[in-house]
């Protein structure tokens, strides 16, 4: 069972690391990391992790995993990384979209008619792409697992990995990582964090989502 | 706000990337990974992270991050790199210790008449480093904050975010990493697993336990 994640500058790390935590416990799984270039790829934060391999060099995937983060704009208009992403999606078992890898997903084609879910800073725009957007922390539709934000990539990968290897599988892998997650605060959603908190990280989102929402515009409207 | 993480060889990334998602979120934060060469560190499944320096480059931290992983064992005789983890313990603000990074917290002589948590599979171990071992998924005492596998990093990490920069810092990070986690299964504790679940983990941790068993018995001895 091949797993390949996608990186990129600027991605957000846990957006990668998390599923990658998941998937390679699958019995039987490799999990590989390519880029547009082999080597040191920075996140958004600094983290350094390895791309194993450039993109072209990639074997078909059974799984391909799209994380999101800031740097994701850059890849909205990149035809080498779109390209990649549409060829492998179309002979994978899953894809697994995660955060706003969903929009790289939506430039690459792949959200037309399915439901699918995203980060709620742009979960209005999946739309634009042509997905039917579900308020739900992970969505499965047909061979697409998609993910709300961030640490929903770890639901989203043990989700996929009941489906890909059964839930026993699925269940010794949370055991293992012992995943009987409890934050120490209620401040995970907009509905349950309050009023000010979800104001500041609106503000805080706002330049990024005007961005965002401009070229999910202009490349929705392409139509991929 | 000075962060770092200690990377090794066969460490499990997600000890490392879950609290390093949190904690380079704090306000004012920067985040680095110290190993004990600077270069390309790969995680117990190959994931390859980027070692920013050396640890003698390491100035003194505010907060050092401790992760663990199978690779922990080859560590737990390591004068350089236990010595560096007491002596940035001395001056920092807050240790975080995950999962069984807590062993390496326990032979660095960190665990001394101090509450704690780790991995389940090697909890009955932290009495041999002196430590009063808590069934707690994240224990703070005093500037020790230690968390029980893999996934509990990011639990403790909200936590040592709310002691270092408040609770309203903490409740952002959490919303902008949407963090309502979801799991899909209840399968993350002993309790919470079917019993052929827990039978099969404990079975594939045997051998690794009972090294680490050997090991705590040996170097808790010493006292360090």
């Amino acid at each position: 069972l091949l797993v390949g994640s996608l990186a990129f500058e600027g991605m957000d790390q846990l957006d990668l690391t998390g599923p990658f935590e998941v998937l390679s416990r699958m019995p039987g799984a490799a999990c590989r990391v390519y880029a547009k270039s082999a080597g040191i790829v920075r996140d958004v934060k600094g983290l350094g992790i390895i791309a194993d391999a450039a993109l072209a060099e990639a074997p078909q995937l059974d799984v391909l995993h799209v994380p999101g983060g800031f740097g994701q704009e850059a890849l909205m208009d990149d035809a080498e990384v779109l390209d990649w992403v549409a060829r492998q999606a179309a002979g994978a078992r899953f894809v697994l979209s995660v955060c706003t890898g969903a929009l790289i997903c939506g430039a690459a084609g792949l959200l037309k008619g399915k439901r699918a879910t995203t980060h709620w800073a742009v979960h209005h725009l999946l739309p634009l792409f042509g997905a039917n957007a579900e308020p739900a922390r992970v969505v499965v539709d047909g061979s697409l697992v998609s993910t709300a934000g961030v640490t929903a990539g770890i639901d989203g990968a043990l989700t996929l990995a009941a489906l890909a290897c059964g839930e026993d599988s699925a269940r010794s892998i949370q055991l293992a990582m012992q995943y009987a997650p409890d934050p120490p605060f209620d401040s995970g959603t907009l509905e349950s964090a309050p009023p000010q908190i979800v104001e500041g990280a609106r503000a805080a989102f706002a330049d990024i989502t005007r961005r965002r929402e401009a070229t999910a515009r202009r490349i929705g409207l392409l139509g991929h």
